[in-house]
């Protein structure tokens, strides 16, 4: 038996998320099932974390169990060849049998990208979010400051999340301008149901003046969602990188 | 009665092509559809030229006559409102009534995206053709040099085109490279069916060394399909600028 880890990178438009659901098309339901087809083994495959219904990944990382001889070193081409369009194994390699995806983490970034126009770009959708209005970046950083740190994060978490501890540290937010894009980068050791999400919609409300920093503040020290801002769209939010 | 001149973007993944057709998602029954259901008026719109399933347009042209009162300032927002998200009409403003969107064109220049990386992307898929090979960008540049011109290009047309006179003149052919894409973008007096993906794919045949230059030469010269290069696939060609 070697236990692989995979390196996964997907498009989340067509998926009901990561996680498997009966009846629904979702990432790791697709990879088992090619695994299934291909090798002709029935496994079970563990992400770093469940992605949502319209969220990306450029660096997912899942592991599983392998009892069949396949080299290692074929196992990529072999799943790409099973696996539709919108998802691409990056790497697979053996790993030692006590990695795991999830526990072993230490530190996850998301990357939210929001398409800054005033007119409508037909190859954007489903890969970005659209906001008309022209942000304000240098108040998106300022923002991000009060963020940044170890704090309980239940406001900005969604009222369906069901954790004991809402305590996180956010390593580091960027906010960045390329071209028509605007690119808020979040690392953190990890994160709450659509924490990334209402983060970029604070950062948001605040540049549009909806929210005050004192707003943030309250948010954080109160744990008051309705003082954080709205819930960005899934279809911006790209799953970027996982520390080990 | 207004002659109404439309600069459409549209996203052509899940269309069957530009013309309208009996129970089919195409461009134009979607537009005409939208003109109905907000305007509350029943027109035809004549496109510069169809779009195959698949084909993407920056700019498409077209025209339609209107009756209602409606401001034409604010026949975009009105139609925007009524169109789905892969469909953006870009402007719409009043021409002469003698204005023709297929015949008045004077020429046309379309875009073929290649994604040239040996590494698969989730995200290019539907927007560019993907070709793992590195591309020899000068001998494309050399190829385009000989196509270029007027010639008879009845060995760059599938055969299930029905014309009688083959002969069109291609303005000017550039081949660029833009990271990871190869951009060739194609001006002619107006193309035959399938004329601009056959002259990228003999583009992309004489990179590989599968045809010569002399190929080419004979494709035009002796009109034989069969000289000519493959017909590369609907998803990276782009109706990038239309002239009047």
């Amino acid at each position: 038996m070697k236990r692989i880890r995979l390196t996964i990178e997907y498009n989340g438009t067509n998926f009901h998320g990561w996680q498997k659901q009966p009846d629904k098309r979702t990432v790791q339901g697709e990879i088992e099932d090619a695994i299934l087809r291909s090798i002709g083994e029935n496994v079970e495959v563990f992400g770093s974390g469940r992605t949502d219904a319209g969220v990306h990944a450029l660096n997912q990382t899942a592991h599983f169990d392998l009892e069949a001889p396949i080299p290692v070193s074929k196992l990529g081409y072999v799943l790409n060849n099973a696996l539709p369009q919108d998802i691409y194994i990056k790497e697979a390699k053996e790993v030692d049998k006590d990695f795991h995806s999830r526990f072993s983490i230490k530190k996850k970034t998301y990357e939210y990208k929001i398409y800054n126009n005033n007119q409508k770009n037909v190859f954007i959708a489903n890969r970005a979010s659209w906001m008309k209005n022209p942000l304000d970046i240098d108040k998106m950083k300022e923002g991000a400051k009060v963020i940044k740190g170890t704090h309980d994060f239940k406001g900005f978490c969604s009222a369906n999340a069901c954790v004991s501890d809402y305590t996180r540290t956010v390593y580091k937010i960027s906010v960045e301008k390329d071209g028509d894009f605007v690119i808020v980068s979040v690392t953190g050791s990890g994160f709450l149901y659509n924490m990334v999400r209402i983060i970029v919609g604070t950062l948001v409300d605040y540049s549009m003046g909806i929210l005050s920093l004192e707003d943030i503040k309250m948010a954080i020290k109160e744990g008051d969602r309705t003082k954080a801002g709205q819930t960005m769209p899934a279809c911006g939010l790209y799953l970027k990188e996982t520390v080990y």
